[in-house]
This record gives C-alpha cells, sequence and structure tokens, in this order.
C-alpha cells in the first residue's frame, strides 16, 4: 500500500470519536490519537496536531458530527443551536484558512435543510456528508496533482515548503501531490525541502512522506533556499496555500512570500497549489485576510523530540553564502562607507 | 561598565592560556573556558565556542601565541616550523572567513622577522602583537560604528542577521556597532533581529546582546524577515561579513543573500559593515570563495539548552504570510492551472 494511501483521519469505530495521527510527535513517533471532547478536538486543530487547511477542514466536520452524535436536544432548533455552537468553537481554533469555514458551514447548512426529520436521521445525512467531504477531497487532491503533473520534466529540481502532502490533506497532497505523481510516473526528481520554522513541518512531515514515497530529498533550512536556487538549478517550486484572495494574492505559511521573492529573483517558476475552494470571494486582496499570532514559544523554546527530521535523512548545511554585489547597498569599514563602482585600496595587513 | 566594554577574548594569567566565554551555552549559561592545547584551541573554533571573523582572528593569534609559548625548540628554525604547523592548524578549523589566515600570517611573519633574536625574545615580542591587534580591533569595531552611525535617524527600525555584534568581535562589533552606538546616541531604535538557523546566533547572541545594552528589540525566524519588512517599516538592513571579494561580492552567515534579495525588493538598503581587512584580493568574485560545509547534525538535532533566547524576548510569530499575486507563476486547483490576469469562478461549496 502506498503511504497516501492510508487516510489520516477516521472515525473510530461508531462514529463516537475523530481518529488521527499525531502529527506533532512526527517523525519519531506514530502515535494515533482518538478525539471525542470539544477541548480536545479544538485543541488538536490549535496544537497542530492535524493541520494543514484541507486536512483542518475535513478533521473540522469529523469533529462536528462527533459532538451533534452526543447532543441531547429532542427538538431541531435546540439541536441547531448546538451544532452551530460546536462549529463556531472549532472555527475558531486557527483563523487563516478558509476552507475549514466552509466545510463547516455546509455541515450546518445540511443539518438546517433538514429540520422536518428526526435527529438520529439528520446525524445519519451528516455523517454521509463528512464521508462525502473526504472523498471530494481524494478526488480534489488527485485531480490537483495531475494539473501539476503537466508542468513538471524528468529530472526536475523542485523546491517544496512546509507541508502539502498526504499528512495536510486526506491524500496526495496539494503541492507534494504532483512531485509524488510525478515520482511514481518516473520522472526522477530531486526535492529541496524547506524545514519550516518555527513548527519545521518541512523537517518533520514533508521529509518524512518524501522518504517513506521514495523520492530523492534533501532537507534544508529555511535561510538557504537563496543558495540552493543559485548553486543548484531549481526548476520549479510548489507551495500549498490556505486561502487565495480574488485578486491572487496567497496566505500560506510563514515564510512563503520571501521564497516567492527569492524565485521570482532567480527566474524559477512558483506554483501555488489549492483547492478552488481556497479562493475566498470574501478576500479583495492580501490585506484583507487575517494573519494568525502565534505563541512566541514556538520561536523561543525548540520542544520537539530530537531528531527532527527522519534518520538518513540527507542534509545540504553550507555555513555561509555569497551576496552579489548588485544586492549590497554600501560596504561600511573602518576606512569609510563603500559604494559601487568598488575601487578598494587593499591593505595587505 | 557597558556590555562591551568586556573583552571576550584574554590571556589567562600568566598567557599560558585563552579564555573566553563558550558562546555555544549562551543565553542560558555564561561559562569562561581556558584553553591551552591545541586540540581544544581548534575545537573551540570549530564548535563556534568563540566565532565572528573578527574575533576568531584575535582568538588566533592568542591561540598561536599559546602553543608558541610550549616550545621546546632550541633554534630559530626549529620554532618557526612549530609555529607554522600550528598555525595552519588552527587556519584549517573553518575556511570562508580571511581575517583569521591574515593575523595568523601576521604572527608567523613577525616570528620570522626575528630570526636573529633569542626564542624568549620572540615571544614577547608575539605577544605584544597579539594585544596590539586587538587594540586595533577594537578601534577599527569603533571606526565601522561611527561611519555605520552616520547612515541612522531616530526611530529608525534596523535589521540585523546573525551575530556581528561584541562576541563576534573584540568590542562594539561590526554590524552591530552602528546599532549601539545610536543606541547610546539616544536615536530610539527598534531593531528586528533573525535567528539565524541552524546555530541561531541570532536568537543566542544578538538578542542577548541588545538586551544587555538596553535596545528595543523583536526576534524573528528567518523565514518572517519577508513580511517584516513589507508590513512594518525596515529602514535599512546591517550585516557582517567573512570575506569581501574585489568585485564587492560578500560571504557572510547563510542566508545574507536572501535577505538581501528581499531588501532589494522592498527597496531596503542593505549595509554589509567589516573591518577593511574582510576585502580579500585573492577573491576576484563571490564565485572563487571557499563555502564551509557543516554537519547535518545541525540541522537535524536541536542541541540547545532551552531556551533559546534571552528571557522576556520579545518575540513576532505569524503563522502565515501572503505571497502578492505578481510574485506567483500560476495557481494549480482540480479546476486546471490558472494564470494571471486572474478570472476565477467562485465555487462556495
Amino acid at each position: 500500500m502506498r503511504q497516501y494511501d492510508i487516510l489520516n483521519i477516521r472515525f473510530s469505530g461508531d462514529g463516537s470519536a475523530v481518529e488521527i495521527i499525531d502529527q506533532t510527535l512526527l517523525p519519531g513517533e506514530t502515535k494515533s490519537l482518538r478525539l471525542s471532547e470539544a477541548d480536545e478536538l479544538h485543541e488538536a486543530i490549535v496544537s497542530l496536531r492535524v493541520r494543514g487547511a484541507p486536512a483542518i477542514g475535513i478533521f473540522a466536520a469529523f469533529a462536528l458530527y462527533v459532538l451533534a452524535r452526543k447532543s441531547t436536544a429532542s427538538d431541531h432548533e435546540t439541536f441547531l443551536a448546538e451544532v452551530a455552537r460546536h462549529s463556531s468553537f472549532l472555527n475558531s481554533a486557527r483563523p487563516t484558512a478558509v476552507i475549514p469555514s466552509k466545510q463547516l458551514r455546509r455541515m450546518e447548512e445540511l443539518a438546517a435543510s433538514l429540520s422536518g426529520s428526526p435527529i438520529p436521521l439528520v446525524l445519519n445525512a451528516m455523517r454521509a456528508e463528512v464521508e462525502q467531504i473526504q472523498r471530494e477531497d481524494i478526488e480534489m487532491c488527485r485531480a490537483i496533482s495531475e494539473h501539476g503533473l503537466t508542468l513538471i520534466r524528468k529530472g526536475f529540481n523542485i523546491m517544496t515548503y512546509c507541508n502539502a502532502g498526504p499528512l495536510a490533506t486526506s491524500r496526495y497532497g496539494t503541492a507534494l501531490g504532483p512531485i509524488l505523481l510525478a515520482h511514481e510516473t518516473g520522472l526522477d526528481l530531486h526535492v529541496y525541502c524547506c524545514e519550516t520554522r518555527p513548527l519545521l513541518q518541512g523537517a518533520r512531515l514533508t521529509a518524512f512522506e518524501l522518504g517513506r514515497a521514495g523520492v530523492d530529498y534533501t532537507l534544508i533550512c529555511d535561510n538557504m533556499a537563496s543558495i540552493v536556487m543559485k548553486e543548484r538549478k531549481i526548476d520549479a517550486v510548489f507551495v500549498g496555500c490556505d486561502r487565495v484572495a480574488i485578486n491572487g494574492d496567497a496566505a500560506n505559511k510563514i515564510g512563503t512570500s520571501g521564497l516567492a521573492i527569492l524565485a521570482k529573483h532567480y527566474g524559477v517558476p512558483f506554483y501555488v497549489c489549492c483547492p478552488s475552494s481556497t479562493i475566498d470571494p470574501g478576500s479583495k486582496s492580501g490585506v484583507s485576510i487575517e494573519i494568525e499570532q502565534r505563541s512566541p514559544r514556538e520561536i523561543v523554546e525548540l520542544f520537539f523530540s530530537k531528531p527532527v527530521a527522519p534518520a538518513g535523512v540527507n542534509c545540504y548545511n553550507p555555513a555561509f553564502d555569497v551576496t552579489d554585489s548588485s544586492l549590497i547597498t554600501a560596504i561600511i569599514t573602518e576606512k569609510g562607507i563603500f559604494r559601487a563602482p568598488y575601487k578598494f585600496i587593499i591593505h595587505n595587513s
């Protein structure tokens, strides 16, 4: 079974809980969690035990069903109010991605549309809808992968960022989908995988997924992307996305915009991969997208189990890089401030 | 006493050892090391217990004296051969910076020039030269700081990278020198300090130095530089340098070139600060500068004592950023590949 044939999000037994792999423990430990309480479902999103916009969307739909199932409401109106409250709570966990709010609204609207039906029948319909959401995600990721594949040639060096693979969706992934498909097709790629500070989703999750799929890859720190683009021919960058504004501005993991500027500088195509539901009619441009602010602890405390990447990972770790003189405004020495064209008087002290 | 009035590198007692603060333990622990054996002096450079091109240069001169002092040679030729062997060993510790090799050569040349003198007199002259090298570094850093100060205005937001402060020199620092001087002059700055993966010199050392000096600062991950330049007005970037080629190409800590590209994109002046001895007549351009490659363990294993930044550090930790549509080549969805100008057909599923 290929790695992306494993569903990351599923019901536990009778649907009383959601089962996920705790992504905060990867790659060191593969541990399943069964979650059924509102607080723990919410915490799983906040703490990135489940992450990636499509995966959060699927998980939120599963979670809403699990919580709705516990309702003791006898009338539809009370039931709907409870569902709305749970939906709002789950949606508050992370604000930037658009898909989770869309999936939750879809579930709420379905429940509301069945106002004449007994609550057990509404719950049955909700469970079917959850499964439909997951099926659609799989089809969507497969279609994204096939579209993306048309942009990849044999021997490509590809750079990717954060994690937009199977773990961020239900299967295949968005940005990693075309890469995995290209590998399966025998296109002989090399992938440069940025670690993605502070939470290291690239090192912990993308490297893990690429390794399991047998893709040749190298892990780099985010600040090495410039030199890798310069020294090694990078043919394309593929990244995922959390929300696309109507004008095409795209919110994604912190650092994506910097990577795009580097790609432009070095003339490397920069591809954003996402379900079309990521395009948000409510956002005219990137300015109106709310950016989630997280705890300083993520930067200051390195709380991952060691090591943070799979065993045997291939790393590139240059200690320095060279900045082209065209990018330097001035060089300040004890002898004064020099600007291009440089006419240094050299002292070999 | 101001923080940068403390010398980081000094002789222990009679000159039989070099005393340094072990920078790998900062900011959690301030521990002095007394080093006198060739292997441990070499290891201190390799392991970054002392780092920063000017500081390594000063340390190498101190170390060469300490090793020369142990010589049992009775003739000058044997003594010089021993000094040359120690010099070559110390110089092999890190290849990219140019100053250490220049300081070592200076010490060797001094010893060679005194071929008629008894070895104790040569050693006295070498010790005086070491002290002269350190005095010159202090004067040089002071002059760099004063030149750099002319580029700073009241209320500036400045970004800096890695550590080019007092700990990377003998006092003041190169890139941090103008900032500390501006602060002292009352220019009311805010400094954004990039953590600098993999070894976090920005978080561990620059944040520590800025905090001790009372400068208002914010720690960010390297991949946040783009969004900080975009959202908060950054007036200038100041970085240090390990080697400048004749054409102005500058080798510095990995990630510097990426920061320079971002600065150019956002129209922010990008200043490189270094002693003029950093300019290497042997390097025609950046292409001929040897870049040190380091262990993958630095990326994969997070082996710093926790926390990696000073207590009470101010961090900025956005989880996402927005990539301007002009930087995106195409958006790949399950419905196909979209390119600008975008005409999305929106589905509110």
